[in-house]
């Protein structure tokens, strides 16, 4: 099957005709489709049922000295601390267990960057006309979200195969006014992408030319493999420690697509004299987060290894869902050459890359037809993506039958907008 | 028996020689007792057990079509919007549920004054050189210290019978500098005082000059009576709206001395057009607060109805206590004239006023005895107390045995401070 590009032109007008018909009979089913947002689908969520109704005896609710039922321990009960720096590699004292999202602490060290200052900061940032932040896209939207609510100015860097151009960060932190970088080291959202190791080791020596650079490393991803074996990762706190950066890293992580999205249990990880500092400033803020959530995780999981296996039911749930997105998008588009896309081992999303100024009509045709997708351009600073070609396909909650009805829709619409601008 | 005051010096001084003698005894005994906190004791939080092994349906956990267990719903679960709603005699629209703090709302919603301005501010408050922040004290210190973590100039106001000196409080108010003002209205921390009819009116209709002064509403003891009936409280968003102030109050209110400390839920309430403001600059912070711990408060409560039955099972764990307290203070230190406090009926705490100059020296006395105090003048801005009297007593933490104990410490170290001050 030659490609739109080999094909003729009455080939390609008949090409568009055929599409438009199936098209249009799709939209007259009705369908009302999501594939918006990275949200557990429903079987995902019953793999933690047993922590719904987890009988804990108020005889144990004091672990290690301290009453989960009662206030205290602003850095979360010891336990979940050790479950957490098992499961990333890091010391006990470099892990704080937050709320229920790591969004949250995400925001919270933005906001007290801001508010105080971080560490080693001349100034708070609330004082400088300038602070600009590297975003690798495509990337996070809520990572965005945050840079703009603060009214950061976001520095696009092109996210490749194994991370960020890094020759292009090497430039950027030479700018004092650069504070920082967002990260999503394991399985890119959206990409899927696991940075390499090199490129992991560029960014723990960097030499910002700020003093309170701050590396936002969401590990959001790190036991998320839905294909394969774990893969380890790279601790990067001690990474940093060792390139002579011990503080200009903090790390996060969460179970929301562990357990239960947006009932889990969250944390921040970093150098323990940051932990001091920043211990100090939360300490206005809370006296102690929910430590009942904390004890029912430690539970429920028992250890680290505990969360690799119930990681893999994760994926008997989500890798057919995977493939129905990848196998409809490798028969259907690309013996067409009309668009790339990653092949993800792990994570939440497929990165979709349409012909140049194809991804917002593709949205649009897909939204009139019921299908609703992340917004084109969301996966980009300012939700502006400058060739307008990056659709994050979110595979995991739709039942796999609404799943493939929705790839039918989407790839007919990739079909559609890739003819209408070759025919002009 | 004649007070201190009338007595001659002999009789003062062999007062003190009984009481040296009473207190090096005590000493002896090695005590390590705690009246520090507004800790409820482990009676109290076994009231709420059945909470914690609550059997949740994984088909209940989808209510008013939100599911609990997923992201989602910003504002929280509805039902648990609803259930504060009639606690706090608010409307629906009016409520935002947060995560386990009412703290944490309080810090975020003055974090965002500061970063990103309130609804009717000319400039965010981070690039104002002078911001003060009125203080009644004795007050919360916890709300003082998020005065200080944000640099805000704290003025000190006495808190009457009645509540604030509101003839100091409306002068204060002209001062466009003068952004806001701390409220505990019911049960006031620590002195138990529930605002009158009149200041909550007065209040109500400030005249502040600064645009987004901001009253800081926290309704901590809103249904927290342990001696006698609950008592209706004014609700203080349609006291504002009704005085052309409708964007000036949030109300904060949590289930922390009602469920779990730390563990509860909590809650904001505003006019339309504040939520409106806040839920646009709260959507970069989080996804979704835990709906699961929500979920268990409905079930647990049922309806408003649910929660005053509840509060009447720690009265009867409570009122036991503070007899404790107040009948030892009444038999040993009312007759001496060197102390006074106030009769709360609700609340958590006891205030007691030493002589002048004798509040730091009793705490000291007391932690040499092994009972451990509130800080002296930790009720006031700055941990400064201009009179050196106030000190905090915490009840609801210890068993009985022990806080009799305690309390036995504590008159004796009010005794011979006094006695130390008057023979000089």
């Amino acid at each position: 099957m030659p490609t739109v590009f080999e094909m003729t032109r009455p080939e390609q007008e008949a090409l568009f005709e055929e599409t438009k018909k199936q098209y249009e009979e799709l939209k007259r089913l009705g369908l009302k489709l999501d594939m918006s947002r990275g949200k557990p689908g429903l079987d995902q969520l019953a793999l933690s049922d047993e922590m719904l109704n987890m009988y804990i005896d108020p005889s144990e609710t004091k672990v290690d000295g301290v009453e989960a039922r009662n206030y205290g321990e602003l850095m979360g009960l010891p336990a979940c601390r050790r479950l957490f720096a098992d499961l990333l590699g890091v010391r006990y004292e470099q892990v704080f267990i937050g709320g229920s999202a790591s969004l949250e602490l995400m925001y919270n060290v933005i906001a007290k960057a801001h508010t105080h200052g971080l560490l080693h900061s001349p100034e708070k940032w609330a004082k400088l006309d300038h602070v600009k932040f590297i975003c690798p896209a495509p990337g996070y939207d809520r990572h965005f979200t945050i840079c703009e609510t603060f009214g950061m100015e976001m520095i696009t860097v092109p996210l490749l195969d194994d991370g960020p151009d890094m020759d292009m960060v090497e430039e950027l932190v030479k700018d004092p006014c650069v504070k920082g970088m967002w990260c999503v080291p394991k399985y890119s959202n959206p990409d899927g992408v696991i940075y390499s190791g090199e490129v992991i080791s560029r960014i723990a020596n960097l030499k910002p030319a700020a003093p309170d650079f701050l590396l936002m490393w969401d590990n959001a991803y790190c036991v998320h493999e839905f294909d394969g074996p774990f893969l380890p990762f790279v601790n990067i706190l001690d990474a940093c420690e060792k390139a002579g950066n011990p503080d200009m890293v903090f790390e996060f992580a969460s179970t929301s697509k562990i357990t239960f999205p947006g009932a889990g249990v969250s944390c921040f990880c970093c150098s323990e004299a940051n932990m001091a500092y920043m211990k100090k400033l939360w300490n206005a803020q809370i006296i102690s987060y929910d430590k009942l959530n904390q004890l029912r995780h430690v539970k429920f999981f028992g250890s680290a290894a505990g969360v690799h296996e119930h990681m893999k039911k994760h994926a008997a749930v989500l890798k057919p869902k995977f493939d129905i997105v990848l196998d409809t998008l490798e028969s259907e588009i690309a013996p067409l050459g009309i668009a790339d896309w990653h092949k993800p081992k792990g994570g939440y999303f497929v990165s979709l890359n349409t012909m140049e100024g194809c991804a917002k009509r593709v949205h649009a045709l897909c939204k009139e037809a019921g299908v609703v997708m992340t917004g084109a351009g969301a996966t980009f600073p300012y939700k502006c993506d400058p060739k307008d070609r990056n659709l994050r396909i979110a595979p995991s909650f739709p039942p796999c039958e609404e799943l493939a009805q929705a790839m039918q829709v989407l790839c007919i619409a990739i079909k559609l907008a890739a003819l209408e601008k070759v025919l002009g």
